[in-house]
């Protein structure tokens, strides 16, 4: 953002409410959406209460999103695509353990593991949430996850006809499952092993 | 329950509100507390609300359990566990077969599909009925997946050393996140293929 980032310097006569939208302010009111979700969940969630809880006015929310729908699905996508992005380790072993390791950051984030929950239940009364947080979460990190599955198959660590989907359910259920469901302790070694059976379930005979 | 099967015909003058639970409305009660449940969550359900729906006086709940909370888990409990019990078909696979049409059932079911990823949100913040949840809920209907599982150690179907908890997760855990937290459709087959992939995990180097 060029013109935002000389704004403080050289061109002081910009007046505050001009269509620039400052980081700060941006990153003020992420984290007030992530305390206000993770606090009084989505559904009692107003525009009020982030606003106040960032120390900026309404028009700062609504110069950046149309709604509150919008906001917070702009805001968990970011969140959540940061912690799942995992480098090409060139095994399909180790991008699994990265994979699952991201998946563990991402669901006990102290504020994410009282939100996810709470957008699921939100999703069963609502399903324009539910197709919201496909859209801004699910699909974009089942895209990343499918590239591990993918660059998989060329090295020929796993069958032409992997089921993704699958493959990707298998991955990251239990973990959630354990953790947000039954809210169960993971014991040590329990991504080791998980790992362990979810590749010996999709490699089939293979070595 | 013969005294009370008697009360209507030969002891007319059995006073009302004697200490005799009748059948009937601990059904309509029953009926009341899963739906009072799917439409406004365990966090607002209240006790006046489910003895207005279900025709009776606050006492008829009172008389029956002592609290809001053990009311709904002795009703989830009771719910929950006629829809887990499985015969012993005399095999892991049809015995697997039936543990996830049972699950399928409990997870679809109109208003449970509802009610437990409420339940998970509550559980967020509220470790009580978590715990709650899992000693009424999670417990029992683990232990009759664990029968599954030891009937197919003792038949050689399973190393000794099998995981149980985590082959429990991996069977649950895939239905319940496809349907309720990605909210996607279970495609015709899906079960088949997880109990394959599952027992392929757990069989190991196993023919």
């Amino acid at each position: 953002m060029p013109y935002s980032a000389t704004m403080g310097t050289t061109q002081k006569r910009t007046p505050t409410g001009a269509a620039v939208l400052q980081p700060d302010v941006t990153a003020a009111i992420t984290e007030a959406v992530l305390d206000e979700l993770a606090e009084t969940g989505y559904g009692k969630l107003s525009m009020e209460a982030v606003a106040r809880r960032a120390g900026v006015g309404k028009s700062a929310l609504y110069r950046r999103w149309p709604s509150k729908q919008e906001m917070v699905m702009a805001v968990l996508s970011d969140f959540s695509l940061e912690l799942a992005t995992v480098p090409d380790t060139g095994s399909l072993r180790a991008d699994l353990d990265a994979v699952l390791r991201a998946l563990l950051d991402w669901l006990t984030h102290p504020r994410f593991s009282r939100i996810l929950p709470d957008l699921a239940a939100e999703g069963m009364r609502n399903a324009d949430v539910a197709e919201a947080v496909r859209a801004a979460i699910g699909d974009p990190r089942r895209a990343i996850g499918a590239g591990v599955l993918r660059r998989a198959i060329d090295r020929g660590e796993l069958p032409a006809d992997t089921d993704f989907e699958m493959a990707l359910d298998l991955l990251a259920a239990p973990v959630y499952w354990r953790l947000s469901v039954r809210r169960a302790p993971l014991e040590p070694g329990y991504l080791d092993h998980l790992a362990d059976l979810v590749l010996r379930a999709l490699q089939g005979g293979r070595p």
